[in-house]
């Protein structure tokens, strides 16, 4: 069974044998709007709608936000229906989160209140109080959701949160790298980005560090880790890295916590994903999982193995989560998101 | 344990051996803004604050849309205090359903989009279509809790509420006869927004009905016994009638349904809770419990056995679900509440 599953966790023990829920957290940076930064939407008014839609795949099976999924502009579609395929074979519940989306998700979700963070590249990503107020909605999303479950997985779904992930770690003077939904990782425009948010810091106050460079989905799921009473598993690749490393400058993360992604970006050896884990925060445990999708039926997904969206809506812990909980090896998960993915084409 | 608990039900068996989730819809009608039809909130502006204060009260203990709590005109306390007391007691988690209410919560809560409904004196509650949606989010919003518990718990806060429940029940032809907040119900002032509803009924069909005369509470509630996949207690009087009464018109109510109240609701003779129960719909049990607050230590509690108050915010289905749990006896459950209102006096 755990074949192409890298890692261990005695959050997958909870897993395995306890309730565990899905929350999907949707944001939104201005910062997606800097042409050529993300592939999230095939057009500018299609990335704001990116994240309500991948909620909206993840809990009912098709979008209401827009016509058809969210896809890159030639077409290839999001992760969200990986998520979609594993959390329905293993019957897991699903949430979600407004921690700042542009647009509202078309379900009834947990509402906080949030507002979308700034293009960092030419304004503070949030004032210094709003930070702080989503550290603290954070705490109280989670500790409402424990209550629910025996374990808590995280999911995000934030159009260009690479480039404000880069720059909360850089500010945080860690040496960061950050995977993208490219191949070809639009660096030169996301550095330009990140080095206009660096030039505005003048203190390593990590609330200070996370107003001018995050996006409100960071300190919002780093809040959730402080609140959380039940085990969390963080699923997603650098973007979480970089809720890691700002949980850690507020405070002891707390050691039943994982992070969870695919193998695209986990063996990305231009990240090194594992060992900047490792530097952030080393009792975290990194579990990836090979999805297999160069075996995909579908061309859309084998773009995936080379290179494009890696990773995202969870999609990687997603499939952790359900092959722990239902016993499923590679093959069977890779046919259940062809599946979805069939069922899927008909909708549109 | 069992003392003062009257009637049985399989639901209750759910809830000792299962997760039990609480969930409280807030919600609002612009009825309650009639001079003198509800005593829930000490003027006009406050009653717009009840319902997200009550939240607030029963999840994090203590409101933040007002300040202090709750009460009527004359001090009395909210029953979303005993509910607070219960629900802590026996480690229920809770979580708050924006289904219209004018103020939001302070607090993270699902959003389904909802806007309150306006006074049936003067004007139907809502749209045919708006009362269609109400509807499809409650049975959205059961669907999505269902997965996070093995039995639901759902109280309402809502004033004006017992106005629109008689004007609904009415409406679809039932003798109704609803409880008040106030023991000499102000039946002339009910009545005649009452009758001033029903005079625009020209149909018995029950989305009409529900749409001249209800408010937005009930077709969200009504919809989520259709949506919900687990045993659901409805924690609540006769406003939950009005909810069996339109979900019995929408199609068969599931046989996994119970009605939770307190004695001071049950019992009031005036009203013959259990008869009307019967009636609406014999297979859903009615179970209630004596709260003892007439030898509590507090006279604003004392009051509710005077016939104040007497139910609201789930207090009633809040205590028997804790009792049921952690295995409380009447006068154990009495010494928390008593206990909660000294902690709340104390934040004033």
């Amino acid at each position: 069974m755990s074949g192409g599953i890298h890692g261990d966790s005695a959050v997958l023990d909870r897993i395995k044998r306890g309730r565990a829920l899905f929350a999907l957290v949707v944001s939104y940076t201005r910062t997606a709007e800097i042409p050529g930064i993300t592939a999230a939407g095939a057009d500018a008014d299609s990335i704001k709608c990116t994240p309500p839609a991948d909620a909206e795949l993840i809990q009912h099976g098709l979008c209401r936000s827009i016509r058809g999924i969210p896809a890159t502009p030639d077409g290839k579609p999001t992760p969200a229906l990986i998520t979609r395929a594993a959390l329905q074979a293993a019957s897991i519940p699903r949430v979600t989160v407004d921690a700042g989306s542009m647009i509202r998700p078309r379900l009834p979700h947990v509402y906080t209140g949030m507002v979308p963070g700034e293009d960092i590249s030419r304004y503070p990503a949030m004032t210094k109080n709003r930070t702080r107020q989503a550290i603290s909605y954070g705490k109280q999303t989670a500790g409402m959701l424990s209550g629910m479950c025996d374990c808590l997985i995280v999911g995000e779904s934030i159009p260009g949160g690479t480039t404000t992930a880069l720059a909360l770690m850089r500010g945080l003077n860690l040496q960061a790298k950050v995977s993208s939904s490219m191949p070809q990782n639009p660096h030169t425009i996301k550095q330009e980005a990140v080095e206009s948010a660096l030039g505005r810091l003048h203190t390593d106050d990590p609330l200070d560090v996370a107003a001018q460079t995050a996006d409100p989905m960071i300190p919002f799921v780093a809040g959730m880790l402080g609140g959380a009473s039940v085990p969390v598993l963080l699923a997603g690749g650098t973007q979480m890295l970089a809720v890691l490393a700002l949980a850690d400058r507020l405070g002891p993360i707390p050691n039943n916590v994982a992070i969870c992604t695919t193998s695209y970006v986990a063996e990305d050896d231009t990240i090194r994903f594992r060992d900047q884990a490792d530097i952030i925060s080393p009792d975290t445990q990194v579990v990836s999982t090979d999805l297999l999708l160069q075996e995909s039926r579908h061309d859309g997904l084998r773009a995936y193995a080379r290179g494009f969206a890696k990773e995202g809506a969870g999609a990687g812990g997603a499939v952790i989560a359900s092959r722990t909980r239902a016993g499923l090896d590679q093959n069977q998960m890779l046919e259940l998101v062809d599946k979805e993915y069939d069922r899927i084409i008909t909708l549109r």
